[in-house]
């Protein structure tokens, strides 16, 4: 998909986004550097947790569909990068070999108020594995505006 | 440190934690995986971007934040998980060699109502480089409470 301008994003739009599986190497090695804990680096210390087994880091899965979604190119190069994420949510465990399918909503666009090059897209992420919600989350993202004619 | 039960922690309680260093290979190796942007992973595309040069993916930031302080030990196996993360904001870039120290405060600390062995802690997570403020966000995590006399 083509990078895409603020204004041809409206509220309601959704995106999918390919599938992805996370191995129990992968949990393992996101965790050792970015969450340490029993439940998400030993494979055999997590059967003794209230998880009974390994499960993913929470930080592993929001990251993973975040890059899911960016893989798509829609925002490319007229991403400015983002000041903020709320109301992350994480419903279920995501354990070795789970699929993940994250699908991406439109909530709000609107122009900045102060930099008319730009403007501002918020988007709720949702992820599920066999159809059951494991996480969400919302993030806001300044964005590029269409170039207006004037200054071409 | 030696991990605390629910009842060992205190609204207004400061822990801090170690000091870490991003390198730029850190920065690229984690974003080709969770945040592919030019501005994440490519050093000299990332110069013609808004930041003029490689910048951390802000799930980076965070969870490398979150990792140091599980480091101290203090939650270890008295931690349940976490089922939300709030108000995650990012107030300025971090750079490849940027050192970043967290602190991490207790914000609440309340029992679970419909599980006696359980109690909840909300924690507030502030990360600066060189005393300036890069990224902060809101915690919330199922904490084991203290084994009651009864059931020794």
């Amino acid at each position: 998909m083509a990078a895409r301008y603020l204004e041809e994003f409206t509220v309601g739009q959704v995106f999918d986004t390919e599938p992805v599986t996370l191995s129990e190497a992968d949990l393992i090695a996101f965790a050792e550097r970015y969450d340490p804990q029993v439940m998400h680096t030993d494979p055999q210390g997590a059967k003794d947790t209230a998880y009974g087994g390994l499960i993913a880091s929470g930080h592993q899965t929001i990251g993973t569909a975040f890059a899911q979604f960016i893989k798509i190119g829609i925002f490319a190069e007229n991403s400015l990068g983002g000041p903020a994420m709320d109301e992350v949510r994480w419903a279920a465990p995501v354990r070795p070999g789970d699929t993940l399918v994250t699908t991406a909503e439109v909530l709000e666009v609107r122009k900045s108020k102060s930099r008319s090059d730009r403007g501002i897209i918020r988007m709720q992420f949702l992820t599920k594995v066999d159809g059951r919600e494991v996480s969400r989350f919302q993030t806001t993202t300044f964005l590029r505006r269409q170039p207006s004619e004037d200054a071409a």
